[in-house]
């Protein structure tokens, strides 16, 4: 039995079943998050759920259950799961509506909130190329939250594997270098850690944040051919932080343990 | 009784019901067409299917079904709805993985292919603003195809309402002309017909191809100071085409008896 948490009810999943007509299936009409479940506890769980609300609040979408009822599902999906370290996705949409068009009126609206457990991937060292099937948006405000619009991220990633890479570096609408298909991308350059601001179409990740802090890593705009001054990389999400042991035809050392990047993942003191 | 098809059966559509680990609802994985169903007929079939089919092959997802098979589950549905004038909509994903990540194995691929009509809403004269939310992606493959990734769309449609308006013409990243938010846009400027090329970011419509060989239309580039010089204005999907009334704080005529755009949707012999 595996068990998900389907608007407010635990249910084993071949129970739980949503409408067709739901807007995240029809129209990618919301928003997600992944947590990361470490020894047993989710972590930075507030900052999740305050970004799931940022996200819901830019697309204009209630979310009629509060953090406890979120966290409590939680929990028990998570003990329920009987894995110790595994991830957690919460997803909300605008929910179902039988009317057609793009803007349902309110009060029409009744979201769907489903949360799931999944076990975890082992850390891939990753192998990088520059994707040159598409690019981010920065001009889109989809670009700085976790929203449903994954079609740009899976293409620069099947581009990816297809050219026998494991994933690959995304360029923004001006040819800089954004963020990687699943996550943020550190670059040692000249000794000093960088990363790309938001404004470069990229998600505010909350892995990146504390990356930020951790390694005094500067926020600047990064140009293409920076990718070949990088002296060591990696990419970080919600879950894990991977090496990058290879990018645009160069080898890169693994800093990972040496960063000691994994003791990011930890229960922070409230 | 509303009937629905789902995956080549026709159902209750209080009975069909979709996993939440679909890839269309967790990830916007999958494409749709929208269908004008007139006098009994889905108009434009074969252009619709071979849309949905260029689209599926854009992001790698099978059809396992042939033209015949939805042909028929489309024309059950019709003769069902009693509805003479109708709107058939058409969603393929790439369908339940209960694998996490961007791209599942193949062998684990089981699209979901969702068929649904819906009555038809009235043509409404659009009063149009410009979107200053987001932009038209026009480095992205997504752009030219119907895919779920609606989420732009969604945005600039909520900001023209909550301004007041009914629609909004929406730019891209270059700042040029793209298209409204579910339809491609025609301008008459200085006697001409024209409307923006698919390089510019747009879905290259079914009845937007009608339209440039019926009125003569000029696919070329269109900056966002010409759209107030046109001295007419309307929108086309599958569905219908709508009037621009109102265009950048200027009154426009409804120019769409004059030139009888409602003959567009017809059956078209073979």
């Amino acid at each position: 039995m595996n068990s998900v948490w389907l608007n407010g009810k635990i249910v084993d999943e071949s129970e739980a079943r949503l409408s067709p007509f739901d807007r995240g299936f029809a129209l990618a009409d919301g928003v997600f998050e992944t947590i990361r479940v470490r020894h047993g506890a989710p972590l930075w769980l507030a900052d999740h759920f305050a970004r799931l609300r940022l996200g819901a609040d830019c697309l204009g979408i209630p979310v009629p259950w509060d953090d406890g009822a979120m966290d409590v599902g939680i929990a028990s999906l998570v003990s329920e799961s009987g894995h110790a370290d595994s991830a957690v996705r919460v997803t909300l949409t605008r929910g179902p509506s039988r009317r057609r068009g793009l803007w349902p009126p309110d009060d029409h609206v009744h979201p769907t909130l489903f949360i799931a457990v999944a076990a975890l991937s082992q850390v891939t060292p990753q192998r990088m190329t520059v994707a040159r099937t598409t690019r981010r948006n920065q001009h889109s405000p989809l670009s700085q939250i976790k929203s449903l619009n994954y079609g740009d991220n899976l293409l620069a990633r099947r581009e990816a594997i297809d050219r026998g890479y494991t994933d690959a570096v995304m360029l923004n609408g001006r040819g800089n270098v954004a963020c990687c298909t699943v996550g943020n991308l550190f670059l040692q350059i000249e000794g000093r850690w960088v990363t790309a601001p938001t404004s470069e179409g990229i998600l505010p990740g909350l892995a990146r944040a504390r990356l930020i802090k951790k390694l005094a890593v500067a926020e600047v705009i990064i140009d293409e051919p920076a990718l070949k001054q990088a002296t060591a990389a990696f990419v970080s999400n919600s879950l894990q932080c991977a090496p990058i042991v290879y990018l645009c035809g160069r080898s890169l050392p693994d800093e990972s343990n040496r960063l000691d990047l994994m003791s990011l993942y930890s229960r922070e003191e409230m």
